[in-house]
């Protein structure tokens, strides 16, 4: 298991006084890409390399409002990976307070968005969790 | 079924060269608020007036890159819906071609986001779908 | 004189219910890339050739507050140019209210954001404004 | 003088490969108030109060392009004030190297965005700096 730690912003916030909820999706890209750095494997440079690492689907369920200037603790889980996909579980606390959950499936691809399998030393670390 | 018109922004893409996922959150509120519209209910008014229907979950299934500058049509459909909750479903077309679709389940709160029911005047619209 | 409609969005907005100061500076982003469109210049497609228009400074005077869902017209006015830059002069408009103005200046570089001054075709058109 | 560090996100690339020059206004937020924080004034709880402190104007001055999952570092100095508007200068560092600077000015309003002169305790805390 992976924890980033991270705080809300004031410009995440809406007129409803709580954090937007399209500022989750960004909370979990950046768990997501810690998780990766934690197993040796940076995200970010790949795309340079032109492979990439596109969503597939995402789900969020929030429990609880989130309000600007909050620190919040982002958790992620492998759940599970083929050679193909692999799906990772979040949860998003607030001090010890669960306030939302998700699941997010990644495929990689090359420059043009053609899958092209998961990374085989990708495979050898996920199955090392 | 409603649908609303929109085109990609320039920001909205990310280093891979594509439309980031969480701006297809942004869209499908802007969908969600143009369906109230459509039926008559001005949900950003609402607000003001001290009653907000947060999201309680959203799914988004990611189909085919977009890219910026793209025309898009975010159609809406009620799924079902509840004394307490509804849901609906969308589907992101570019031109003629499905690049998303998506799921998102909603409530009615007060201001401090304690759950109201749907409004009897909103219930009464949903059910002439 | 180039004009581009747009709408505010909700999740623009802020916890101080008004349309959040970063998102006048989208605004003018895409009101600047229809200027370039309206010579016939696509800045977007020239950024996959490897040529891009990054932002040296940017100022905004904000006069009145908009909020969700209001329709706004961003007009573009070439100031001045050079060899190396050329300067933008932004105001928004809501209705026939003014609500902000805006100036901003860029230059031409290669992938690696080396200036490369104003590509001579952008040049020519500019020079017939 | 106060800092504030922070990181540079993958959502705020663009296209381009860089960090948008939009996601610096929100840098420049986030110093802000974090400088008001140190000063022992929390701006945002103070918006729930129905005090508001909107940007009256903001210019960036854009030196080095920033790119994702980097460590940046906000300065914020208190340039002048008024009885009715503050200035503040900022500097955005990327390790030693100065990446950006920016000037913004604020007033402070009631709910409506009337102004109402700088609260008297900030004038306060502002004079000791």
């Amino acid at each position: 298991m992976f924890k980033l730690e991270s705080k809300t912003r004031y410009s995440e916030t809406g007129q409803d006084g709580i954090i937007h909820h399209s500022s989750y999706v960004v909370y979990l890209e950046e768990a997501r890409i810690g998780f990766f750095r934690h197993l040796g494997c940076d995200i970010i440079a790949l795309e340079k390399q032109g492979i990439f690492s596109p969503v597939v689907d995402i789900s969020i369920r929030y429990l609880k409002p989130l309000y600007a200037g909050q620190n919040i603790m982002v958790e992620v889980i492998l759940k599970e990976f083929s050679k193909v996909v692999f799906e990772l579980e979040y949860k998003i606390f607030r001090e010890e307070l669960l306030v939302a959950t998700a699941l997010s499936t990644h495929c990689f691809t090359n420059a043009s968005f053609k899958p092209i399998g998961i990374l085989p030393e990708i495979i050898e670390k996920l199955k090392q969790l």
